[in-house]
Order: C-alpha cells, then structure tokens, then sequence
C-alpha cells in the first residue's frame, strides 16, 4: 500500500543554477546529488521531511529527461508514492487496467525498487511507485 | 522563510472520476473538496502528512485550470511550499528578480494567504506560497 508522498520531480534545464536556487533563493536542505546511470537521469534532493523536492536532468545530455526539455523546457515531471510493497501494488493496479512504462520494477536512486505508471493511466500525470530495498 | 511541502496540485479533467482513482486505486485519505470561488477552482485534498494532494477543477468550466486542462488535459499543475511569513518571502524573492502572478497574496482554499510566482521564474515550474491565516 501506498504510505507516503516520496518526492516531487522537477525537471530542470540547468541543474546547478536550479540547485542554487533551491538552496538560497528558496532556503531549501541540500542533500546532494545522486547519477542514476540507468535511468539516464542525474539527480539532486532537498529533503522536506518526510517528503523532498527532486530536480532531476539529463545525465550526459540524454534519456527521457533531455526529450522531457527539448519539448517543454522544463517543469514538474513526477510525483512518486512510497509503497511498503510495490510487487503487490504494481499486481493490483494491473489488474485495475493501469499501465505501466516497463514490466518490472527496477533499481533507482536511493537504493529504491522504483516503477513509473503510464500517464495515460492517470489524466497525464507520470506517478511512480518507490519501495526502499529492505523492506518487505 | 518556508517551512514544509504544503501540497502538490494535479489538474483534473474529470473531478469525481480522479477523487475515485486517488481514494480507491492509491488508497489515500480523502479529506473533502472545496469550491474556491475567487480563483474560480474547484478542490479536493488527500493528507500525507504533513503534505498533501489536491486536486483541481474548473470551477463552473471557467479560469485558469479550464485554460491548462484545454492546453494539456491534465497533469501535474503547481507545488505550494508553506512559509510562516508570506509578505517577508515575496518581498525577498522580488528583490531577487522574481515575478508573480498577482501583486499581493489574497485569500485561497483552506483559509490560507497565498500568492503565484511567475512559471518563467522558475523553469516552468508554477509555485504557490501558502500562509495560514492567523500566523505572523
């Protein structure tokens, strides 16, 4: 089940000026920065407990995110739920007709098995599903 | 200064079919909806302590959210951080060179002062400042 708002994805075209400010401008917690080889995505985290912001962008100038900018320039990308089982999420939302971008959940930051749910599951919203490996 | 993540705001093309998804699908809370007149929006929030989701429409098909549903049929539309002194906040971020969609905050859902920074300051990125009325 779905147990807490993980974090907000903002996709940004310039990762340290954004970085920037959200630290001083915005006086935001900086948690450093975290490369997802994987997803193509770098990323950088501003815990607002028990939530945090996530700016993320294209690592080495491609993947999902450099398409993201090319066609909006930016903005809110995702919002991702914490779930304390994604197997069993991921099993029921299928059965309900949802969506998703791969078949498996995969490895993302955070040491998390993450999933994204198809936007046209969800009124052009792009949700994913985070579960920190250890639990369950 | 700003305190926590108040909310995150989905634009919604069907009201009661994603109060549906997000109670029964995801599993949420739901905690009521609210007709916010002067913005011509109609909300619902679901609490994830000490965050929320909300949900926005077209009050009686008009305003701001009828214009962005139009455009792009839903998705994720604006973050609203809470700050416990909105007037000290705009003031310091205009001095910064941020601009905003209206020169002072007025009254929004929940009995709370806020007011829009400008998407084009922050990298498309819609940001509400929220105040409990009350504090400061």
């Amino acid at each position: 089940m779905i147990t807490a708002l993980d974090h907000i994805a903002i996709a940004v075209p310039d990762l340290e000026k954004a970085i920037k400010r959200f630290m001083e401008d915005f006086g935001l917690n900086y948690n450093g920065r975290e490369d997802v080889a994987t997803a193509k995505t770098s990323t950088a985290f501003f815990p607002l407990p028990p939530t945090q912001i996530e700016l993320v962008h294209p690592l080495n100038g491609e993947g999902p995110i450099a398409g993201y900018l090319e066609k909006r320039g930016g903005g809110l990308h995702h919002l991702c739920f914490r779930t304390d089982d994604i197997e069993a999420d991921v099993a029921r939302l299928k059965e309900k007709g949802y969506q998703f971008l791969s078949e498996q959940p995969s490895l993302g930051a955070h040491n998390c098995k993450v999933i994204f749910i198809h936007p046209k599951s969800c009124d052009g919203v792009l949700i994913e599903l985070s579960q920190p490996m250890g639990e369950h």
